[in-house]
């Protein structure tokens, strides 16, 4: 059909600059630029420093939702340490380049959540880097995991998360 | 003088709001958020981010001055080290507070450019800290200081900076 | 069989020690001591830390086999990139615990090398984390990917590394 | 004097060799290594990182004399916030340098500490830097700073600190 190779046109030109991250469907985008305190002696962003840039993002995430990340401890009660942290690494970031980190997924498990990250050079038009981080939900007073409160949970997918286990 | 009075009531609530940095006379202001890898143990920001804090404030003001801080090598031929840098600290930042980093002077030596700072924790309003950084002018091609280079010089002095040597 | 009960407990009791890190089979281990400026508000490690503490037990595994990390530049001609880094947390680190890093496997790929991490906390006695890293081997002439060096991948086997094609 | 000549050229040889670091009147040496991710992309220590340094000499220090540096506070009920914090710098320190921080004075104020570090790069045979720090001695319960606890006092003398009031 005629109308379809135009259609089709733009959905490639529509992948091709999502892939680049020139624009997102993220929930969440984080944008900062790397400081040179952040560069190693390769002339590049240490590969440690990704990991800070993601809880940046979540950071700044939970600021917006919950007006401050001390909020999650004081309005549900609970802790999030990281139980998993990965990254790929796909291309530099340079001293001073812009840099974008988009929260591309948010998986709610029972007591864990898993967050994608995807990391973009905005400076020079192209991925940096895939990352996973997985927090869990803890009772500080007993130092266990507990569920994702409720109201949090609900709270989560109103702004894009979505349960890892469809028929909850 | 009655006239007197109210202009010195004034003076004061000027003073007074300058001294909590609800607003400033800087050269330049960077504004941030004390992240979570930022702080310690003792649960307020690390000492020694403080100076990564006057960096950031220093590579946002020579991006903006220069378009990108690397141009201070392509355009001006120059690195710049430090060769002294000092923080007297007064209140602390704590995790998720916004703070401003002011560079309220820039004093313009022969061979170095003296910084001082001001950091201000606009969550808490009041002053954290007060800190200096003195950078050389260095030639990288023979690694020793140089003057300088006169259009930095008269860029800087066009945006607040003043000479050392008031005869210069 | 009788004979087989003792050496059954003693296999047990030596399983039990080596996964508690009270002694290892690792191909190298790398000790130290959490520092202050190493822990977040949480009051432990800050946990982009580990990947740190990984990449220093790296570069002492490399000091000690080459003389000098950089000497995979200068000797070798290739440069080492992380491709990929990953942890798995299981229990804190707090401010001044004495920690160690095994590397526990040496995987060489073609144009890769895979290390594996276990962290161990000394000063607790359990074991904190475990880590994955990938480096390519890259020559920076060209920034490319290459095989490692024929000689690299042989000394790298003589202290316990292994093929990750057996055939090879 | 004759027998002064022999006398004076020992005296230049042992001051050019202290001066170089070769061996040091310290009250404590700390010895490790900067490792990659301590490096900037100038291909050197990052200047904020001279003070991690003398943070963890004077961590090792309290750890060797206290048995660990959290018995400052349960032994003594006192924490220790940083009130300044300054580095002159000379010369650099490139990745994988051996480097020894020497505490080279120990002021005792009513209630604060002053140190003086040297930093020195042990790997190319120079001085780095000279840093000074001062700490609070804070009773954390009402958070005000009070006077060193006279065992504490007599302990820091014991092993080389000195008086600023010399009439104490």
């Amino acid at each position: 059909m005629e109308a379809g190779v135009p259609q089709l046109k733009f959905n490639r030109m529509f992948f091709k600059l999502l892939s680049k991250g020139v624009f997102s469907l993220a929930i969440y985008s984080y944008r900062s630029t790397a400081y040179w305190n952040e560069t190693d002696a390769a002339g590049i962003v240490h590969f440690s420093n990704y990991f800070r840039y993601c809880e940046r993002a979540e950071e700044e995430f939970f600021k917006k939702l919950l007006g401050g990340f001390p909020g999650i401890l004081s309005r549900y009660s609970v802790i999030v340490p990281r139980v998993r942290a990965a990254c790929d690494y796909y291309r530099p970031i340079f001293p001073h380049d812009d840099f974008r980190v988009d929260i591309v997924d948010l998986e709610l498990g029972n007591k864990s959540i898993k967050y994608r990250f995807e990391i973009f050079n905005e400076s020079r038009a192209f991925k940096a880097a895939d990352c996973e981080v997985v927090i869990a939900i803890v009772d500080p007073s007993v130092m266990k995991s507990i569920e994702i409160p409720g109201p949090l949970r609900e709270l989560l997918k109103s702004v894009g998360a979505r349960e890892r286990n469809p028929e909850r």
